[in-house]
């Protein structure tokens, strides 16, 4: 198996993450990856969702969007359907559930992070971009509360990255491009923290199965390039906010 | 930690599977695990969604909905909403999706399988109950087809069992219920075929991470109960259905 | 005219309530009628809609609706749709309606008590069935309240059953089942109380007319029927509760 | 009970029926029943809906809607809801149930009548005036057709007029308006041929019971008011039109 | 260029306005312009929109709608499409902002006033009608706020009016009904007040362009038909309420 | 009145449009005006709407957005609230009509050119930055058609470019951004040729009125900077298409 640019198995395509992109969230970012591309923003808002009222704690609420050029094909505006399909709730659901598993939401108080992922052109790996990416976002605009002395400490306990990894004609790669994604068997998404813990483990058989070995085979497989993708946001964070970071 | 009833930490709790539960499904079952009571049918359509239309292939679509009486706090319809929640979205599509990984769709013909599974009474794990016992309603409906001689074979790959294993305390527990559910760090749910292999693995922290060790024990013990389930569906479907499975 | 099971014109189906048939509701009940069956939960919620507030008096609100299999035709969800159809509006209007006309709204405080009837299987006469059904769930949710002390005396007044009449080739006939109602030229639902009272009186000519005489006879006949099902409630709910109903 | 304008327990108010009110549809009237004012539209297009198509039948599908200042206090367009009411619905079907019992469907072929009932004030008994009006609005409609010669026979076989009855203190009146409506116990709404045959009977006691003499001392009064309708029909329509109905 | 009636260009059609049309709202009119029939009502209401709450500030907030006879392709109702269609939100947000430009809103305190145009006959220029109509239902409303000392000072500065004109085969028209506004180049509509200022210009080219010739033609075509309408909401209005706008 | 960066009342901010912003889409730019940031791009369809069916003719459909973090406020998605709101609705049908009034639609056959603007970065003229870049994007897409024989003739008549202008405190001045938008008194958004013609007048008094001395001001000023625009677009596109517009 060939893959485009002569890309190894192993090897993530090149990414690159832009900060400060848009200039009024509280965070922002354009996060690329080969042809994948996702604006993430983070938003404080000072108000929590109802259940939450009263309780001291906070909450990370995120929505993702594709804009409808995109895609290879036209991708029709939810609200033209009235519905939100359901790809796009999982994969809010996921980033949401991401994010909050590393901050203490009782340390940012009655607070919501919204985070917004909207892509704006599409080649696979759209939510794994977009959970890496937000995470700098938002590591960004909880810094500012932080530094603002809105809150008492840094609450961000972890670093945060995602990657994709699947099985094509019995082979593992990673980060798969469109083409790739579309013709492989088993898809997997992985998000973890840089202590190397798993967050999310997602590995789905496309009208297909996969065997104990093919699922040792990818997790090491994207343990190795989350590593990578964590180093990253370090340095595009810098010191001063990086090194607040799970301290 | 002591479970309900004494059960071990690798005990499934009691698994009932009633088949012909609704007189006008193609197939139909009500399926218990423990206090969680799901009504699965299975209803066939000559009809397939518009992608496959002239394509000679057909289509697996599950629904899964839970009846306002049926949690602890009533459970608002989604009518009222307008929207169908994201979880409910989750779990139906990975309702199809599993189902779709073992059936050989271009056997079927241009037909659709519709699959719903309406929760009566939930207690923790309703969305693999859901998928052990639609696979029951599911294997039975095709097979009236290959009986009828409307199909030339039975297009059923594999038996297909769903388990939800969780970590409580640092500890790897299997098929909670809603009050364990509640206080897990980690929530997985596995789905697998009767030959061993994965068809879904999904791995939640909630609001937690977990490592390597964990992610090998739940997947172990996952294996072991849907190996059960497997064979509880054998003995449901009998001789008849059963012994046509994969063939 | 030969019905199903040599049953005569006036002879109801076979009844059956079953009580505390969900465990998580306050009142909740499994009446079949036939093939007819239908779960009824009430729930008491300690909230008002909005034009109840600060009035001192309490709600009944019911909602209805068919689990998909339930029907021959598959039924397609509301959700699927994004509205409610109108005949499942009318007959949750009617069965909020029926119960409330027999229940001292003032006694029971600012509370709402849900109604939810859910049919599982549909042969005719669901909305009847779910009228008779709801009323024992709400009895015993509402005997809860009372012999907790949470309020001060059993506010319900009567009991209320519901039948379905019709006349078929001139003839009138009772509790239809799906297959009568379909070739009925009239069709009519009569809501009743143990007093031998009316409280719904829905008499339609389905593209036909009736005269004053068809009337009376269907009238006659419902009246009869609905004293029976009064008389399985009683049974049903006991001494304890059905001592407390109208005293 | 003293009425306003000194009616009687027995009299209609002053109705008025104005026809060719619109110049747009094949039908319309303004129908006014005391304060109570109706636009009644009737349209005819050559389409059925999708479960009749082949057969050659046609349909009368009727739409109920109080424009927002037709009510005491403002009423919110259900497009700002986005549902219809239930109340709404339950009229809609109504009056269309109510003329299809006197067409013959077959005779119209595959076209669909669309009855639009507009509500511009609002006075009680919106919708028994609505029927009497869509009545007229409709039979114009249809005899043209008939007149040019696009459909064989006049399809109309009878009048149809609906009017209120209710008790109040325990006596029987017709035709009430709003505040009598507000403070009846029962509310039956009747609509009848000029033969003297029920379409609907429609009886409702609002928080309380209704007893059979009750039942037949309105159905009596009523009939009386629907015969007087008839009559009111049959001059606004005139001998041309008149004459062919029933025929 | 014939126009309809012998109409010359730069002539209104007939235009009549009748005050009290409809019993419950604070103001109501019918207003005629030739064939097309809008009823106009005001509402007030002592409440105000979020975003005003207080500030004790007013809003006038207007919508509009066309019931389904009034034109000529029975129109379907927006419920039944869950959507406004953004013609109708167009229109509804002109007449809120084009009333609002004339009403001092700190003078009214936190009251929302609701104006309704509910088109009832449609033959062009129907959102134009409806300014000027409801600039005089508004009008009535809050002179009676004024009158009952509810409010201090009459704070309608201006009256408003509004006119739609045209270019047809390269010739500027007034008013245009149906069939000549389906056969315009051009299409403007211009609102303005008795001070000969304008509130809102809208011309658009309908796959057409225009010359600044073209423009000021329009605008004084429109400018002369303004003058003429306010005149005659003046006379409508009468001394009592004209004297106290704009004093 | 000083404006940002020392810029003069009759100067624009700085434009750029970058093409090819987007790979998917058959035409897209990203146009920078001053702070405001929209990506607009074009999409050919084989198809039309129901209404052009047969008809040979092709239509141009335009849809605009914001993503959640381009606005100062975080902006709540569309399908959050189950609608477009008004102001949304209004701007897509403006684009749509601006550019379908410079392309013959019968010479580009029965095609639809999606055209989608999505802001990404907010601070006034939103608007008319979508109408000037769209207008690149789609005769980029066109030319794609007729370079590649699809259609026969280049079908672009004009170039099309919108600007905003607006009084404060008594003065015209052009290109309001966000802080001087919602200061003004008076707005307006002009689009227009490069044969110095109108496609598009629309000026709003915000809550207040202004004088036909004003208008004309406003008009001469937007005339002005619409032709810099017109130059910029030709500049962008260069010969090879520019050439071919108007031809």
């Amino acid at each position: 198996m060939k893959r485009e640019n002569n890309r190894t198995k192993e090897e993530l395509r090149p990414v690159k993450i832009t900060r400060n992109y848009i200039i009024h969230p509280d965070g922002s970012v354009l996060i690329e990856v080969g042809n994948t591309k996702v604006i993430c923003t983070a938003v404080v808002e000072d108000k929590v969702p109802p259940f939450l009222k009263g309780t001291g704690k906070g909450w990370i609420s995120a929505e993702y969007s594709m804009i409808p050029g995109s895609t290879k094909t036209r991708k029709t505006r939810d609200i033209n359907k009235l519905k939100i399909d359901g790809r796009t709730q999982e994969i809010q659901r996921l980033i949401g559930r991401s994010l909050r598993s590393v901050v203490d939401l009782e340390s940012i108080g009655e607070r919501t992070v919204w985070i917004d992922c909207d892509v704006i052109q599409a080649d696979g790996g759209t939510r794994t971009a977009s959970i890496t990416g937000s995470f700098v976002a938002m590591a960004e605009a909880i810094y500012k509360l932080y530094k603002n002395n809105e809150i008492e400490n840094m609450p961000v306990k972890s670093f945060v990255s995602a990657v994709s990894v699947g099985m094509i004609s019995g082979e593992a790669i990673i980060d798969l491009n469109y083409e790739e994604d579309s013709s492989a068997d088993v898809d997997m998404n992985i998000v973890m923290t840089d202590k190397g813990e798993f967050i999310e483990v997602q590995g789905t058989g496309e009208e297909a199965t996969f065997t104990h070995n093919d699922l040792m085979s990818l997790i090491s497989l994207a343990t190795k390039g989350c590593r990578e993708l964590n180093g990253l946001q370090r340095t595009v964070l810098g010191e001063e906010i990086s090194g607040e970071i799970g301290k």
